[in-house]
């Protein structure tokens, strides 16, 4: 009895990126209520030394995109750096990483758990296995990377909470 | 091929909650130099409606504990409730869960991945498997509040990096 790394990777990614999506339709809402440019929200940061909305989404998009297709031994597709200026431009980013993910079958991601993947941190090689990849990077990344985007959205005064970030279970 | 239930929760909160504790031993250097109470620091939020500093490692603290008794059939031991108010103290309650989170064997949760983990949503009771509870609930709702935790500190002044939420990997 066990898990496989399909189901510990591809379906996370999907509930996630699919309540990070209606978050960010509740954040569209309010910004159409109170007359702000979505592009305003998009470039509203925790602090300014951190990155802003856009790029929280962006990059837990990457993170999703990347982890599948490294486990599956596939490039990650190239996405343009950082082009989504509106929250309507990060859903659209979202819905094609959500397609994406929809392509990968089981058996191209069972099986990775000892796959050896190298990170490049800070210009050195980290080797870990598939396993160690995706439960003590990816995941970790990918759910900084939302749980900043929703607290953004929430500090600026968009009505959302847990269970928006959760999604549907 | 496939990875076991313990690996993909025990390792995890430890990792994370290792790197929590020194997030928050920078948090008291940092409350120390600028002679800042460390009790005040507990209670920063970033918006008077969501948990402060303390809750937020808290119930990271629980849905680590509770998690891995629930999918071991154990009770989860029973912490006092927001007993927590500076940093040292948090320090400690984390200290005991990673104390908690060593006492599991391997074949105490492998395996658990088909049990069934009845939830109390706003009064409603959910079925999960122990793997949906795993993945889409604990580890959501434990990387949601350690990354709040972060958030509020890095919002703070404290200077700190991903690298510090991540950890040793």
């Amino acid at each position: 009895m066990a898990i496989g790394m399909y189901s510990a990777s591809v379906p996370v990614y999907q509930r996630q990126l699919g309540a990070l999506s209606r978050v960010l339709d509740k954040g569209s809402a309010w910004a159409a209520a109170k007359k702000v440019d979505e592009g305003v929200l998009g470039a509203t940061r925790l602090i300014p030394d951190m990155f802003p909305l856009t790029r929280q989404v962006q990059l837990a998009c990457r993170f999703a995109e990347e982890s599948t297709s490294r486990l599956a031994g596939l490039e990650a597709p190239k996405a343009p750096e950082n082009a989504e200026k509106t929250l309507g431009e990060l859903r659209t980013r979202v819905a094609a990483v959500l397609d994406h993910l929809k392509t990968f079958k089981p058996d191209q991601i069972n099986g990775s758990e000892g796959r050896e993947i190298v990170l490049n941190i800070a210009g050195s090689p980290l080797k870990l296995s598939g396993e160690q990849y995706l439960e003590h990077f990816a995941m970790a990344n990918f759910y900084f990377h939302c749980t900043t985007a929703y607290a953004i959205l929430r500090q600026c005064g968009v009505e959302i909470g847990k269970r928006d970030f959760i999604g549907g279970l």
